[in-house]
Parts: structure tokens; sequence; C-alpha cells
């Protein structure tokens, strides 16, 4: 096992320093590397492979609620970005300019989408003329760009990939619904392909998104306790709408302004996976996203038989499961063990020579460390068992984590403690005044998550003001 | 029909003006439409659904050849761009530059992507350090930008929407044989899919890719006689691994640069689409491309039964086949019949109150505007026959589009005669000198196709120099 232990020496223990173990393993398990563009990270095969499951996943789901997909363009003249004055306050200052095309400087400089609410709009003021044009519920997959100053793979990156769903309304509660509606597909994404937790709530007017009336969100906590924003959905109301000039003609037949909605999840949903699974032998996948559900191992490749049998294993469950066979002749059954735990392979599928003898194959699970050993003909039924055991397994393991750091504070030395003791979710009551919100994050550091759908009346009073309070409200530190 | 030939009149005749009937198209048929951002356009839903059907189809092909996909950073440092002499001089001068990041003047600008080889050089250059991590065979869905002067939608934008394929070998041979394999998924992809026939061939050395040793192209005909290059597929030799320094240790111990080929192909498939198959009442979508494959149009749909009856076929033919009901009440039957011929959906099916009385409904197919009637009970089945009949019957009507436009030329004269009369491809012999090929060019305004795979000895002299000639290749105007 000697071997063995020096290998996952290679990654820093995730109780030493977790920002230091997130990083290792994103570069160990081959997710993503750094480029000789700033800020900028390229996602490697393996990563990207992960992306592409969130994306055909959550997809699929859009299409199922009505969304059509469509591709606006990456440059958005100046004067249209400046057209919503909250929005181009928000977004002006991390934009990129492009100021030269062709040779040539522009007349008028582009930037860079950081988000394409404007360019969006002003295609959508062009498409709808009466209320029989109505929803319009569009969606990109694209790459955005803002100029982050401090960058950290998949969490936070100059350009990032997401999608981004815009949709315009006849009325405000047919939008409001929406927004809601996408906030539910994302929970979907997140529990179920993720096997992660979310805390569903309303973001207060300082968190919101810049630009809307209000902002939902979908929190997830990761495994050091600190807080990750999985997901938003923005309800705008005519706020785009009236500087845009997206009017249609009503059922009166009078001109209305439309109600709007965008909403957006991004490949930061990678790091949250690498964050509230990961182990200190590195990366750990849910099996519905995993790249790879099961690696085949030989055991002593070279006897007679041992590599045909695992070929026909391959061959059998290839069908049905997304496998790979290992049969690499220059690495040792030991490393490949542990490149395999460290890439988060749910099920390693080890078959020697014994085994053979026996017909039998050992399944060794990644989220416990379990082995079981299973009769050949039984195997490509019992892998699809224990694949769903393990994505329950591993989203209950991160219930747990949420559970054991949630705490309630009834003073702001409270919600400080709390904090430091155990990071994780605070929950108080709150006045909803803005500045006692800043006053939370000024003494402990942690912004508001959200106000969570499933309230609960805690205390009468606001733990910093002590004024009347009636909301539950969540804090904790962020990603 | 008064009310349907008015309809069709607002689309240019294709006799009259192709160019404009194909503008015409693309903007009826909601397939794209104009920007606020110069040069660039918007893919509609409808536009986009194609792409998206070409993007699964050719991605699966891709996949079963060993293909993985990545993500690269979008902006390009100039010194990286700067390495390979050609490449630069090939692509800076329609590049965009962004200058501006984060309100500060950068060190140094950044070009948007106008092709990758570069950047992912740089970081390919990173991960090989032996033969045993060769080949790497890495691909991106993603957009890029050319700084053109004239646009036109999906033929020429400054922004579009690709694939690029980028891999590196071991050896010389295993990399051309690459280029060339994926040159056939391309072929696949054009023919089976798009229902379009390709001539395959090489690139002249004046027309081939800035930087590569060999370009390898599939070059299609459009309805109007000029050709249109479908897809590219490079073999690069160590053109790029020298400047970027892309080593490994051989099998022999020896330090090698590896050899790297890149393919692509782009939104433009999509106008390749519209001007092969179209036709004066507009698109017409090859079954197996089609966002909509049929569209079930009810006949007196207030009579009691008939919209019951749509809606049960509907919900039949739904798991089978990509089909839309059409029950809006606002349009008449005659607008809706053109309105879904002008989107070109492959087959409608009428079904009113006499219909349902016999049992049957009516096939009516876009593509020769034949009708049948079909029991209703065999409309499942029928449906997928017909489309399969239907995608073969488009492939062949280009088919014969491509041998009546392709004529022999044994003389300059006759070349820019027979282009003058038929456009379409002209087969003569070719000395190989650049020099004759730009006198062709300069004279009918045709450059060189390719020298087709499947060559012919149509005479024993260069029709340009009268040197002797030993390669065939074809001359074609093109978009």
């Amino acid at each position: 096992m000697g071997k063995k232990e020096e290998f996952v020496k290679e990654i820093t223990n995730i109780e030493d320093d977790f920002a230091k173990w997130y990083t290792d393993v994103v570069i160990k398990a081959d997710l993503a590397d750094y480029t000789e563009t700033k800020g900028c990270i390229a996602i490697k095969p393996y990563g990207y492979a992960i992306w592409e499951n969130i994306k055909d996943y959550a997809d699929k789901k859009f299409k199922e609620v009505g969304i059509t997909n469509f591709y606006m363009p990456l440059l958005i003249p100046e004067s249209m970005l400046e057209k919503e004055k909250e929005h181009v306050e928000g977004f002006a200052p991390e934009v990129a300019w492009v100021t030269i095309g062709g040779g040539e400087e522009l007349e008028e400089r582009l930037c860079i989408r950081p988000t394409s609410e404007t360019i969006i709009s002003t295609m959508y003021a062009k498409w709808v003329k009466s209320w029989r044009d109505l929803p319009i519920l569009g969606n990109q997959w694209c790459s955005v760009l803002r100029w982050e100053k401090e960058t950290r793979p998949f969490l936070r990156s100059r350009e990032f990939l997401w999608q981004e769903g815009h949709t315009i309304h006849e009325t405000a509660k047919e939008a409001e619904d929406r927004t809601l509606l996408m906030l539910d597909v994302y929970a979907d994404v997140i529990e179920n392909l993720l096997a992660i937790p979310v805390l569903k709530g309303k973001k207060t007017k300082k968190e919101q998104f810049a630009g809307a009336d209000s902002t939902y969100t979908v929190e997830t906590l990761m495994k050091d306790g600190r807080a990750l924003q999985a997901g938003t959905s923005h309800y705008f109301g005519q706020n785009f709408s009236k500087p845009f000039n997206i009017k249609f003609q009503n059922r009166e037949g009078k001109e209305e302004y439309v109600y709007q909605t965008s909403w957006g999840i991004t490949t930061r949903l990678i790091g949250a996976v690498i964050m509230a699974h990961g182990d200190n032998r590195g990366l750990k996948l849910p099996p519905k996203v995993a790249p790879i559900q099961a690696v085949i191992v030989p055991i002593a490749q070279h006897k007679e038989g041992v590599l045909e049998k695992s070929n026909e294993i391959f061959e059998e469950l290839k069908s049905n499961y997304r496998v790979k066979l290992d049969d690499r002749d220059n690495y040792s059954t030991g490393f490949k063990f542990n490149d395999w735990e460290m890439r988060g392979v749910p099920v390693r599928i080890e078959i020697g020579p014994k085994d053979i003898e026996k017909g039998v194959a050992i399944l060794a699970r990644r989220d416990n460390g379990e082995k079981e050993t299973v009769e050949l003909k039984n195997l490509n039924i019992r892998l699809g068992e224990l694949l769903n055991e393990i994505q329950e397994n591993m989203f209950k393991a991160c219930e747990k984590v949420r559970d054991e750091r949630t705490t309630v504070a009834y003073t702001l030395d409270e919600i400080a403690e709390n904090l430091e003791k155990n990071q994780g979710y605070v929950k108080t009551m709150w006045c909803g005044d803005q500045a006692c919100e800043d006053k939370v994050k000024e003494v402990t550091g942690a912004p508001s998550r959200c106000m969570p759908f499933k309230q609960e009346h805690l205390a009468d009073v606001c733990p910093v003001c002590g004024k009347k309070a009636t909301k539950m409200i969540v804090w904790g530190r962020q990603y």
C-alpha cells in the first residue's frame, strides 16, 4: 500500500487547506488547466464531459417546459449596454471592450457580453407585436466574460460557460410563475443530477441581479461549510421592456410593455460537485453526472484469459452504462486504483484470474469504499442498482453536512460565533432593513444567502437592530 | 387559391434574383435576423434547431471515432497569435482586438479567436510528454469571429458558430489518415443528414488554410450552380508543433515534434441546406435535419371531433417523430399550408371531418407536392417510410442538379463559357502551376474548388499554358 499512500499525498489534505485541495483536484483529475490568457481556464475533456452531462440533462428539462434555444451575438454596442441604468452600473466596470476590428478603430466600441439582457431585449422588441406572439421562451448556451480580479478555476473565471434563459410574457403573474418554474428546474438539476441538496429562496434587494425586480436562488453548501450560489432566476417586471421598448398589443387591444425573466446556471456547478462531494482521495462524482460510471481494472492482466474476460464484460456493460476498461500495461494495479479514485469514478470493477475461476467480479464503491462480490451473470443488473444506491447515498451525505452546519442565531455576536465555529448556514430573523444586512456582512464577513421559501418564526425581533422582524433570513460566507 | 399565391409572392422569385430569394427565406422562415451588432446575426429558434440537429449528428459521429470535446479560451494574446508566420498573415487582418478590460488599458491586446490553432497548440505542448500521451483527439463547439467586410446570413457572418477539431499524433501517416477520416465524417453529415452530395478532394496550395501543409475539402453545389465549401480538414505536418514546441519522447526514446490536424464545419451548412433544396415556396428541409418533420393541420377545426382526433394523432406520432399540431384559431387553413411549406416542413398531415369519417388522413409532401391518403391505423408506419423516401428523393434531386451543372473544358475560353452558361463545376486538367490557377480566376471569376480524389484523364495538357498536365481539377464560382 506504500505506493498508494504516496500517490494520494500529491493532493493537499482537505482538512489542512481546503482551497489548495480544491485546485489540486481540478488539476490532478484533469478537469481544467491554466492558460496564457490571464484569468481564463481551458476546460479539459474530462471536465467538459461533466459539463456536457449537466447541459444535456438541463436542456432536456428546459425543452419539457417549452424553452427553445437560439444564439445572439457575442458583441454588444456600448450604447445598447447603457440603456438600463442599474444594469450598466452593475456590469460596465467588469466588461472587456473591443476597440479595433479588421485593422480599424471602431466608431463605437463593442463589449463582449457579460450577460445578454440588452441584446436579447433589443431583438424581442422587433419580434413581438401582439399578445399572440407571447410568451417567447428563449435560451442560449454560450460563454460570457467578466473581468474578475481574482479568479479560481470554475468558481470565478473571467470567461465561463453558462446558459442564459430569457422569457417575455403578457402578464406579471405569468412571468413570476416562470421565474419560479425555472428555479424548480435548477433544483431538479442540482439535487437529482448533482446529488447536492439546495436551499431555495429569494435574494435581498442588496444581493439581487443588476436591473431585476426580484432574484430567486438555489443555494448549496460545500464540505468546508461555505455556501455557493448554484443558480439564480430573475423577475424583471418591466424594467427592461420600458427602456428597450418591448411593447405588445394586449387582449384588450391596448399597447403594453411585456413582463420579463432571465435565469442562468454556469460551469461553476462543476466547482460545486468537486467541493460538495470530494475527499482526500480526490474527486467523487455522483453516478448520474460521471463521464465514466464504472471502470474495469483487470487484475494480473498478463495472465491468460483476464483481458479477454475484461473485454467481454466491457462489451456487455457499455450499452447500459458509461464504462471504461483500463488495460494500460505500463501502470500497476495499485496505481490504477488510485488514479480512478482520484478521478472520482463511482464504481471500480476488479476482475482477476481467481474471480474468473469463480465466475465473479468485485465491485468497489468510490463513495464509501465498500466492496462486494457479484456473480458475473448478475453484474449488469447489480451495477445499475449500485449506481442508484451511490447516487442516493451521496445526496444523503450532503444533507448530513448541511444539517450539521445549519445553526440558529439570535444576536449579531451569535451569528459571528456560529460562523467562526462552524461556517455553514446561520438562520436568523431580519427586519428587512439593508443597514442591518450591511452590518452582518461587515462584522461576520457573511452576506445574506436568501430568505428561504420555507420560513420559520425563530424570534420576534431582528438580531441586529432589535426592531420587529417577521422574515427569516439565512447568512453564510460564500464562494 | 388567391390567398395562397399572394402569400408566396412575399418571397422573391428564385429565378429572378437568387440572392434576394435567399435572404427572403432566411428572414421569412424565421431562421435568423439582423442585429444592431454590424455583420452579426441572431440565429432564431427555428434556425438554431437545425444547427442543434447538425451538431447532435456530427458530435455523435465524432465520438464514435474517438474525439473528445473541451473548451479553450475565447481570447488569444497577440504574441501567441504571431508564432506561426503564415497563420498570422492569414488571420491578423481580420481579427477583433480587445484593448480594455475591467476599465484598464491592457498591457498586451487580446484577439477574439478567429480559429484556435495557436491557443490549442500552446496547451497541447503542456499536456504531451511521451508517445503514450498521443494521440490527443480534441474538439470544441464554439463561436469564432472574423471581421468580414461583406456579410450574408449564415454564409459569411462576422461571428459564426462552428466546431474546430484539433488532433496531434506520433506519426505523419497517422495524422494524414485522421485528416481524411474526419473529411469522411463530414461527407457523412452532409450527404446523409443534409441530403447534399459532396465532391471530395484536395485544395491547391493557393486555396489551402493559412499554415497548413495540405487542406482537404467537401464541396457542394447550390441550386443556382454556385459552389459552397461545406467543410475542410487540414494536415499541418509539424508547422505548428515546431513554433509551439509540441514535443514528445517517441518509442525510440528520442524527442520529436508531433504531427497535427484541424478540421471544421460551421453554421454556413444551414445556408447550404437553404440553397441546395429551397424553391419558390421557400425552405425545403430534409426530414433528418428538419426541426419539425410533420405538421398536423386540422381541416374545419371548429367542427366536432376534429381537434380531438388531431390531438390523438399528435400524441401517437410524437414519440417517433418531431411533429407539431397547428391548432391556431386565428389563421385560415390556406395560410397554414403556405406557412409550413415556406418553413420547409417535409410532410403535412391533413385531417378533416370527412377524413375522420373514413378513418383516413392526407399526407402532403413538401419535396414534390404529391399527396396520398393513408388509413389512420397505418399512419405511424407510413409516415416513417415517407420521410425516408423524401430524404432519398431530395438527395437525388441535388445529384441531378450537380450532374447537369458539371461540364468539361479544354481551353480557358471554354471554362469561361461553361461558367457563363451554366455556372456549376467545370472539370479540366491542370499543370499544377499557380500562375495558371490565377489566370483562370482572373478571367472567369472562378477559383479552383479542388483536385478531386476521383481523378479522370480528360486531356494531356493544361488548358491555360498548354504544358503537360496529369492532374484533374475542378473550377467553380463560390459562396
